[in-house]
């Protein structure tokens, strides 16, 4: 769920502003960013989608009149009243296109982003939990975890679960709730769960598990799957996440945590969304169609043509590695391909300490390993960006090596590995 | 707020729907409703409002893009880096017209619905309670107070904060949070605080404080001020509330819970109400006019004329009494009016003792006072719903007479004072 990639990075905006180089991220504005802008790659803005819906004009056009919606209900007969028919419709429909995750006999739970879904989850998991049991739920994720789950966890201190930190070293004989982020954020790894013990439930975020980012190797029925039209199509500012939950009685509890934490999801969201999803899924049934209607096409021979920038770079100016993906065979594509995922997780060469501040000094924000549980010679960098911020973070990249400079450029001097 | 009241009456909506007798509250389903069917006034569905934007035709309609509002960003300069500009100008746009609150000096910040505020603000006046302060910070309302507190206050079960009951009882010499909602849900009266002890902090929901429910006497400036779409507009659906913040700290950390349980609220829907605001702002301008553009005229035209002839009504049949409110000079209007509240809080007469049993039995679901920290007795009612929903209420309510049976009429017998 890199939706919530935006938690913390949003604290950078202000900063970027006060320089008067801001990269505002509205519409336009980094078409022509200035070649000394600050860009912040530190969250992951999928603003690279523009391009392909604005090529599709009005062909997803909603239009909302003010007398529609009015009401709290979509459907009063679902246990989930908030959630509109046609984007269930549409999330089921998409799923079977795509063949990513089966949805025959799951509820479908939607929420305002799929971190919504993450804040409802761990709720539902715990809140049978006996007031006679001491301590809260432990809560775990294998490092490098997405860097929002300890924020979710221990926001508002409950008593009923608490973040406990990298999965690989939890190792109390405790009930536990596993989050397994596949492919991963940072990493962009296809992983399984870690702890495997009794009494560990676990929830699959599979915010990344679509054609444009990995292989589709099989359709996954996980017991609780966690998806986000942010990171699917690109529509981050709509807020619609959706949970995909096997157990009934589970699914009321997150439904209950949505009733009591924001009385349902905007209707508008869901409406548009709902007709984007469908558009998808309709799309997805040519290939090389001349229209350029397959959204995942335009979206993998995007990502792969900048992965191929980014290795190119990145092996002219020998500053970072990046890990390899392996080839696998796609059900969607029908193709043998890897994964181009929607972050880069870069590792600075051995004696520069700080990745993310020696990127900073070239006016690039990203987001330090250290937030995801790893160290900080890793940077977490988007790759979901507009074309000119792609492009002149490429360019800036280039030429680390030759205008490095202040401690960084010291230290690596120093310890002779630079270049 | 009366958007929480979803909450728990929505439980019901099942129980409706396999009576075979449902008033979905949906598109044109209640406009003809059988003569036998359940009716549901529980919850304060507003949807008396579709009469007027059904007649502004397409004034109000928005047209979103496929290509519009994918990034997360609203306005990366604002602290509430998540609210459309748009938005924050019909709000303070629309308070200026209508002079309920104070809007200069003041903070922003924009929820998924009031309730999502309230959920955030007690986090945001809680979160700096220091570790070695043992007890959770008290939140309390005064008795009645809107059944979704308690469930908001301990759903997760923080550390921060507990629900501590009706604020008249509450007497511990330890920091507080006190709910003040006025006019109040559910009895529609307008309240102060009633603790008033050092270390208490004040929270103002003003969902109600509007010119269609009650006299605006003067424009309210509390330290913190919540109000929501869905009781001022109708548009419940669009899942929008606000906060008008004096403090900037405790704004940011408003705006911190926002991004940790939903990374920001929906474009979309911002953008709607921002319309419809607008719109409503504009159409203050005048009074009186032929094309009846002025909302809120239309909205205290209808309340009054529900409200009278309910009042003639319980006067016929003698079973209930509610509530009278003072005359007062409504600045808005300029002219002196009562309230007509969105909920009419009703008592049955003595000897009766289970008011929303009684109703039950006559196929219309209202809410227990129970449910308010109040007795049985009372029973909160929805004055909001559409049309057709409220004449068979009301032709319902005029037989209770004489159709009252079972359990409550031997009561209501035995005790003689059933008239």
């Amino acid at each position: 769920m890199g939706g919530i990639d935006q938690v913390n990075e949003t604290r950078l905006a202000p900063t970027v502003a006060n320089e008067g180089n801001t990269v505002e991220n509205r519409d336009g504005v980094t078409r022509n960013i200035p070649m000394d802008a600050i860009i912040n790659l530190d969250h992951g803005d999928p603003t690279m989608y523009e391009a392909f819906w604005g090529k599709m004009g009005d062909r997803c056009t909603v239009e909302i009149k003010g007398c529609d919606s009015l009401s709290y209900f979509s459907n009063p007969k679902n246990p989930c009243w908030f959630l509109e028919p046609k984007l269930e419709e549409a999330i089921r429909s998409l799923h079977g296109a795509v063949g990513n995750a089966v949805t025959d006999g799951y509820s479908i739970v939607v929420g305002t982003g799929s971190s919504h879904l993450v804040n409802a989850v761990l709720y539902a998991l715990t809140s049978n939990h006996q007031p006679n049991e001491p301590n809260q739920i432990s809560v775990v994720s294998a490092a490098p975890y997405y860097s929002a789950y300890p924020e979710i966890a221990d926001l508002v201190r409950s008593r009923l679960y608490k973040w406990a930190g990298d999965a690989r070293q939890f190792e109390k004989d405790e009930p536990y709730i596993e989050l397994v982020t596949s492919p991963n954020n940072p990493n962009g790894v296809i992983q399984g769960s870690v702890v495997n013990r009794d009494g560990g439930i676990l929830v699959h975020d599979l915010a990344y598990y679509w054609p444009q980012y990995t292989p589709i190797t099989s359709s996954l029925e996980f017991d609780i799957m966690l998806f986000t039209a942010s990171k699917c199509t690109g529509h981050a500012g709509s807020r619609i996440g959706w949970a995909l939950v096997k157990d009934k009685e589970v699914a009321k509890r997150i439904i209950k945590f949505m009733e009591v934490t924001t009385i349902g999801v905007s209707k508008e969201s869901q409406l548009r969304v709902a007709k984007i999803l469908q558009f998808i899924a309709d799309g997805c049934k040519q290939f090389g169609s001349p229209q350029g209607d397959n959204f995942f096409e335009f979206g993998q021979s995007l990502m792969k043509k900048r992965w191929q920038i980014l290795r190119e770079t990145l092996k002219e100016n020998q500053m970072f590695t990046i890990p390899k993906y392996p080839l696998q065979h796609c059900n969607f594509f029908g193709d043998v391909t890897n994964a181009h995922p929607a972050f880069a997780w870069m590792k600075c060469k051995e004696g520069i300490e700080d990745c993310e501040k020696l990127l900073r000094g070239h006016k690039i924000l990203a987001r330090s390993g250290r937030r995801f549980g790893s160290d900080p010679g890793f940077v977490r960098v988007s790759m979901v960006g507009r074309e000119d911020e792609f492009n002149l973070f490429i360019d800036r990249l280039s030429k680390i090596q030759s205008f490095n400079n202040g401690d960084e450029k010291d230290k690596a001097n120093a310890s002779g590995n630079h270049v």
